[in-house]
């Protein structure tokens, strides 16, 4: 594949001239465009060390308005961002929707690193495989994205190394690091090969750009990016989103639940502090052994997520966890892909986080209430399910619970927090308005939990309709989450060879 | 001062059950109150290690809905952190009007840290004077702030590092360097004393916790905090800001500047390349020694900033330089303080950042249009030349322009935007009604240059009727400007003994 690049491909500075001052205006305009239209754009750069990656992206962003787009470097990942899973700074730069953002570096440097691991063929198919998620839930999402893989001749490269060293300001630039890999380019080369193969796909296109000459790698870009941006916004016009079929789902995971479980009161009291009292040594063990935790509450309005919540931290180290209720998206949230906030308050490793409501909401309300269109929601069962893969891969344990009371139930609590003075500002007109929506919440819930109970992120459905009950069950179960977590990671370091 | 501290105090359990329960119903109205006028809330808690910090937390959490606070762990600054003035790791925490923000561990870090330097009395006294500014700066925008000392014995610091030590799940929490400044405890206590001498004012004081009895300490914490939060929501109501006295501006900047100054295009096409490259080669070296640098542009519609800015950057690294064009605030930005967005998009060490607007929008627009209040941009000028400080002792290398034209030529060019088809876009009404104001523009823009041109922070005035001559100058004034700064930082090193 990279054989037949023509390397010698030129452009005379003449020809250069006049295409990019057409283009230049063209650009400009093209930007105001996407801003309109709000269309969030990538553009990818990735190329051998040396190749000019930084001249390119100078001449294409040259016309830009500096008001609408961001350059985002990425090298190797810091201490910080390693405590999270390796998509996670990704996404923290994702451009929010009418913006552009340039990745100098990319989730593709998983593949481009030293790192020994990678040299593995199953590896890297499971990274592949990741990427193109990604940048399925992107692209569906209506992000346009371009990858530009800049190639040079490994002759070219040790040309422009010597050239660098020969220049003070400059000479930091080449380490002997970059020379070392210098001598296994073919080595490289096959592996860019395959990873330009596996991940170039009609929504996220690679596009190898021959680089010895750069007014012709330049003049190529910029029309690449023009011709996108173009067939982008004459296509948002006539927007087209992916259907989706769904499964059918088999039994209804509702219908077997039992809510008249309960427990008295003297046995809470007798269990609660023993599980808070081994849910703080539990959190202390998290820490040292940096595993994230995340636990996520969804349930009936009234069903007691909030006082659920407050048994199961109580015994806790503030310092430790963090709640982030979910409510309507609110100021950056409203501009970017619906996945995007939940990507910003993951639990960092020693860390537990709770969602009080979670990236469920987008089959639950915005599909009830029309926030997402029938297309949308339907994906998304899919999408959460790898966005959850990811997490878990990452060695996050992920705990969800379904809080599930009757309908009876609820009116009775409803009625409850009207008549109690300091209970009052927990009813809403909103929550009788839901209450209306019982059935079609009803189908919706039985459609996630039929749909995203996968063997490693299972949903616990909790019988809540006894409070005492629904607070051991949700305890006990994230201890024991946690605790075999502990002990997987223990056995997995006594397996390891010790060095 | 700490020695009167009665660490005897005690509350029996009874006692303390009683309270909380009438805290938790007040202290949950209170944050609804706090989150309704939009009050933001610091609590900072700093104490000897092992003092209950964690506890005291929890005990003064619980009561509230996690929807508005959120807890922030300081320690020693990460790698990434050390890339930013000290106080920037704060500032990217501060909580929104209406939510809560728990530091633990503060800016006060600074002071209790076991550096070294610190141990002098003049850089503490310096340290001081920027925490009471950093304090004053918020309280002074609405922020209530309280600051809790939890205090033990040395003794009593003792045997809870021995019960420490003694729990395999919480061994790991007591080191080495835990057990070296326990024994010197005395020494650290004099410090503290001074700290606590030194930075307690009414807008944001300090209070002494005995923390031998953990419910004693609870209870005083979540009382004070009650009081003072019950104090800001009735103080709202009768909001009072600070007056300030303006000083009398001398001689209008503005009226020396000699706006025929111009530049012939054969000497300007001659410069233009000579500085671009010199300003490659800086941006090159501005790298490796880490020195931040931020250029910001201030100057009348029309006056040729993008173009200038253009120029500027034209001949740089893209993954060296951002550009930060500042519009009205947007989502986050709109509920926090003035300085909050320029503090999230600061350069950090070794890059460029180019401000197009800036902060000094609170003296301009928002003191014409009258977003802010006359005492909030009369404030403003002292708040600005106090936050540069913050910068300019950091290292950061700081440039002012104000581009000048004269009210003729804006005339001209908006009416030659209007002629020529893709210059359009850059000329809205907005643009002719803010040209009517332009008297009292001109006010603004004299006193801002008078007010905040100060040694480290100068404005430099360009002389902006002829673009040519406008651009050569800011390309000059930013290459002499970072090159003094690498020759001061070449001197420090070559006169700091070598190790």
């Amino acid at each position: 594949m990279l054989e037949s690049v023509d390397l010698k491909a030129k452009m005379p500075k003449a020809d250069f001239k006049k295409l990019y001052a057409e283009l230049e205006i063209r650009l400009g305009e093209l930007q105001r465009t996407v801003r309109s239209a709000q269309i969030p754009v990538i553009f990818v750069f990735e190329g051998w060390e040396a190749s000019g990656v930084g001249a390119a992206i100078g001449n294409l962003l040259g016309p830009l308005d500096p008001r609408g787009y961001k350059v985002h470097t990425f090298i190797a990942p810091t201490d910080t961002e390693k405590l999270f899973p390796p998509m996670w700074r990704y996404w923290q730069a994702m451009p929010a929707r009418g913006s552009i953002a340039v990745y100098d570096g990319s989730w593709y440097v998983q593949i481009l690193t030293k790192d020994d691991k990678i040299r593995e063929p199953g590896v890297r198919a499971l990274v592949y495989e990741r990427m193109r998620t990604l940048e399925r839930h992107l692209t569906d999402d209506g992000t346009v994205i371009l990858k530009f893989w800049l190639h040079i001749s490994k002759s070219e490269q040790a040309r422009r190394f010597k050239k660098l060293n020969k220049d003070p300001a400059l000479a930091w630039k080449v380490t002997k690091e970059d020379w070392r890999r210098h001598r296994q380019y073919g080595r490289s080369r096959q592996i860019i090969e395959e990873m330009l193969r596996e991940t170039s796909f009609p929504n996220a296109p690679w596009v190898v750009v021959p680089a010895h000459d750069h007014r012709y790698a330049s003049a190529l870009i910029l029309k690449t990016v023009a011709k996108a941006l173009d067939s982008a916004v004459r296509k948002r016009s006539r927007k087209r989103t992916p259907s989706v079929e769904l499964p059918r789902r088999g039994v209804d995971p509702l219908a077997k639940v039992d809510l008249r479980l309960s427990l008295d009161r003297a046995q809470y009291q007798e269990l609660l502090p023993q599980f808070q009292k081994e849910l703080l040594r539990l959190e202390h063990l998290v820490y040292p052994t940096r595993i994230p935790v995340a636990i996520l509450y969804e349930g009936w309005d009234a069903s007691g997520k909030g006082g659920n919540i407050k048994r199961l931290l109580a015994g806790l180290d503030h310092r430790g966890f963090e709640v982030i209720p979910i409510g309507p998206p609110e100021g950056d949230e409203k501009t970017h892909h619906y996945l995007w906030r939940f990507w910003r308050h993951l639990p960092k490793g020693g860390h537990l986080t709770v969602f009080d409501r979670s990236w469920y909401g987008r089959v639950l309300v915005e599909r009830v209430e029309g926030f997402a269109t029938p297309q949308e929601w339907r994906r998304a069962y899919n999408e959460i399910n790898e966005f959850e893969a990811e997490l878990t891969s990452f060695g996050m344990v992920l705990v969800k619970f379904w809080i599930h009371i009757s309908k009876a139930e609820q009116l009775k609590r409803f009625k409850e927090r009207e008549r109690i003075p300091y209970k009052q500002w927990k009813i809403t007109p909103e929550d009788w308005r839901n209450r209306e929506h019982w059935n079609n919440y009803y189908e919706a819930v039985s459609d996630m939990l039929a749909w995203t109970s996968t063997p490693n992120a299972p949903w616990t459905i909790v019988e809540g309709n006894d409070k005492l009950h629904a607070r051991i069950k949700t305890l006990r179960t994230v201890a024991e989450a946690i605790s075999r977590k502990i002990e997987e990671v223990e056995d997995d370091n006594n397996k390891r060879p010790k060095k």
